[in-house]
């Protein structure tokens, strides 16, 4: 366990003077010996106090046992035996001033902040939060171990922060190129596509949507049904206490489309607003944030928070292990730099979900078996050039955690499918295009939300299925044309239907 | 036309003093003469201006041409010739008060404020506004027409408000009833559902999902293939100027679900927010709005207006015509009135959306094709007990709009489909579930949108097949035990997929 050293000067404040009543401070030494016997004495650490007026000063000084963890125990013993013996009210308990030192693994690179810290000092591996005021809610509410926490993750990133893991773990063969243009410029050429009313978004028209359509049935068809994975259709809003228990609202907050609801449906109370909409033509911002409540859920961003949610608390039955889902109902938002990506870096794009949940064996057992089901897809159906990489897991890069040990995991840990693609340059140096992606979450996600397996240990899966990447995988490589595209898919699409004719 | 009385009184600032120089009051005259005599003598009306420092005060009566329209004229001719002739710039120019007089239609049965308008005075049909106050800009954009008919909707208002169309048109024969419990609750308590973690959601678990599923494939199969129904996939976001064009915004603004995006993505400019979510584990809702936009759009409501936003602005070919087109990709919200509804009326549902335009023969043709195939499938293949209402077209009941010809037309106007609930109560007098409705919308969406066809007149029509209502309404009748469905839907689903076991 590393050392560490707390000092703690905190007040206890009573409705009542304390100082100078013998029998009072007699009880209060009294008390000071039995906590430093009691909580701190194994810890090489010590409990003092004076009265002044109507307060209580206390000073606990600790290696080992966490000093705010003793003023909560001491506060509590000190209210519970004024009270009983005195018949006095504590009113309020507040640390005034408390020295954290402690020692970091990584050297610390530059100077860093965090909330409720009047100062963080780092020198070298050393490290001393200095807390000026704070009040028992927050001391109750765990704010110094996450503070703490906080400065190790932070010298952490320092030092792991630009890099990720990025590793090739298998590549298909070349292919030959047979198209190398820009899909989505081609699509918005020929009609395929329009843009959209809002960033990043767009309408797909008749012949795509056909593509897209066909791409989801051949991952249901020849991966999913076959390894009995079963669809379920999730709520598409996540609420901010799911994004608390899996990462994200700390991890990306920047990256979600955030959601609100009126305070009020009656149309009575909107009716200023209606009619300065009415009137003017435009949306009164300001009437309209009165009538708005507070952010409290985002639209999808990662597609597998709900189905955790819905299994939230639940211990699955062991019959029904693995337990394997699927969800393609809910609409992917993400807020991308800007809107100049095309269909490859949308701000809207439909993803099918896949979920698995399984005793350790199962999941990794699971994991291969849809290797193998993608491989298929990918080399016999669509004839893809495209490669397997080992990558920074999925709920580190979401959660901005530093990278851990499961980045050298032989199972846990994200593998990304990469598709070349041929407009953008050499095989060997161009950005290759990630159009699905599979993790091994271990029991992150399940300890998260509380999830258990009648016996022995619960681990999930998850994996991301982007029917808009597919289909830019596909056509990047071959092309607008149905002449050029492999029989079996050919039969598998159709006939393209009739474009929407305007002039 | 409506015999009008205006009567505006106007000043015009300039960046020097007019009063008492001989030249440019001589002018000034000159100026009002022509006015009265080019713009206002054919409508009875007339233009006086004095002077006083560095102001012109305006006074404009007319009964037939509008008062604000001359003096946006006046201001442009007094502002050229002033510049030209004695190189005088107008800084500003405003309406001090302007009384309109006018009559409206039926009589007012209570007093209504409208903004910009100091007072509202109605007395019978007779109404008169008095503004005082509103600047060039606020003129120029039309607020004095848009007030006008504002009161004109109110008051209308007053005598169709609760009032809307209902008629039955056709009722199936009725059914045996098999099941009278409340499939929500049921499914709830066998597990085919669970609740979401915000309000008004559900998961949906693999059981439930099948159905869903399978009724969408119902409707494509038998209903929408057949006719030639092209799929695409739409934004699944209404941007704020959609919403102002289908009039949704000043109708239903209580009812949306609102999105922000950030105002960054960087997540340097996010630490503080991340930091205080890491140490107190809660929100920080002050610090998150700090760093979010302002709202422009909403989660999809209607579903149609994006697919006629794609359209905005074209003339379809007309061997295109008609277009039939249908999305099942956006997932619907509505901010309902609390979440207690069940599946029944919840916050999120799932809906395929079919929008045809066409020559208004061709629409009203398809609208009875469409109605042929509804058939089909509820007598033939689900067998419920069912029926077609006339009611208030969505396009009126969603803008609020006061009852016009619409409802008495013969084609235009919105079909309602609603299906018996046994555990309602009473067929006779229990509330039915619409679990669909059919629209011909006329010109209507196609003007607001610009959307042409190479000749002839355009119309348009929509229907939506709510997903989850017509499970509901099957399960209603028929209960959750497969052996009590028909034959040919029971076909379609299948073997029910096992359930998630839990313990």
């Amino acid at each position: 366990m590393m050392r560490m050293q707390y000092d703690l000067r905190g007040t206890l404040t009573f409705e009542a003077p304390v100082e100078g009543r013998s029998e009072i401070t007699g009880q209060l030494e009294t008390l000071m010996k039995q906590a430093t016997k009691n909580i701190l004495e194994d810890s090489e650490g010590k409990c003092d106090c004076t009265t002044e007026n109507d307060m209580v000063h206390l000073r606990i000084q600790s290696e080992l046992y966490k000093a705010h963890d003793a003023f909560v125990r001491l506060t509590k013993m000190i209210r519970e035996s004024l009270a009983q013996k005195f018949n006095i009210t504590l009113r309020e308990a507040r640390i005034d001033r408390y020295v954290i030192k402690f020692h970091l693994e990584l050297e610390a690179k530059e100077n860093i902040h965090i909330p409720f810290a009047s100062s963080v000092e780092l020198q070298g591996k050393e490290c001393v939060i200095t807390i000026e005021d704070m009040d028992e809610r927050e001391i109750g509410r765990n704010y110094v171990e996450r503070m703490i926490s906080l400065v190790h993750d932070k010298v952490a990133a320092q030092h792991y922060g630009g890099k990720g893991c990025w590793e090739v773990i298998w590549s298909s063969p070349k292919k030959e190129t047979l198209f190398n243009s820009d899909p989505s410029e081609e699509m918005l050429r020929q009609g395929w596509v329009v843009r959209g009313a809002t960033k990043g978004r767009w309408f797909l028209r008749p012949q795509v949507t056909r593509l897209v359509r066909t791409m989801e049935e051949i991952a249901i068809d020849e991966i999913l049904r076959p390894l009995g994975f079963r669809e379920v259709i999730q709520p598409h809003l996540d609420s901010f206490d799911t994004l608390l228990k899996t990462g994200h609202l700390s991890g990306v907050p920047g990256e979600f489309y955030y959601v609100m609801q009126p305070t009020t449906r009656d149309p009575q109370s909107w009716e200023r607003f209606t009619d300065l909409v009415k009137v003017t033509g435009q949306v009164p911002q300001d009437e309209l944030t009165k009538m708005i409540s507070s952010h409290n859920a985002i639209i999808c961003y990662a597609q597998c928070p709900n189905i955790y949610e819905s299994l939230s608390g639940c211990t699955i039955a062991n019959e029904s292990l693995p337990e394997l889902l699927f969800d393609r109902s809910a609409v992917s938002n993400r807020n991308e730099l800007d809107g100049t990506h095309g269909l490859e870096r949308p701000d809207e794009f439909h993803r099918i979900e896949l979920v698995y949940l399984g005793l350790p064996d199962q999941v990794v057992e699971l994991k291969e078996q849809l290797i193998k089901n993608y491989r298929h897809v990918f080399d016999d159906i669509l004839q893809l050039e495209w490669r397997m990489v080992k990558v920074t897991p999925f709920y580190m890069k979401q959660a901005r955690q530093p990278l851990g040990e499961d980045i050298h995991s032989k199972v846990e840990g994200t593998i990304d499918f990469e598709a070349y693609q041929p407009y953008k340059g050499l095989r060997e140096k161009s950005e290759w295009l990630e159009f699905q992606n599979l993790t091994i979450v271990g029991d992150k996600f399940v300890k998260a939300f509380n999830i258990r397996s009648q016996k022995g240990d619960l681990w999930s899966g998850c994996s991301g299925i982007g029917l808009e990447r597919w289909v830019l995988a596909f056509l990047s490589q071959k092309g607008l044309a149905p002449q050029n595209w492999p029989e079996d898919f050919k039969e598998r699409v159709g006939i393209l239907p009739k474009p929407i004719k305007t002039c």
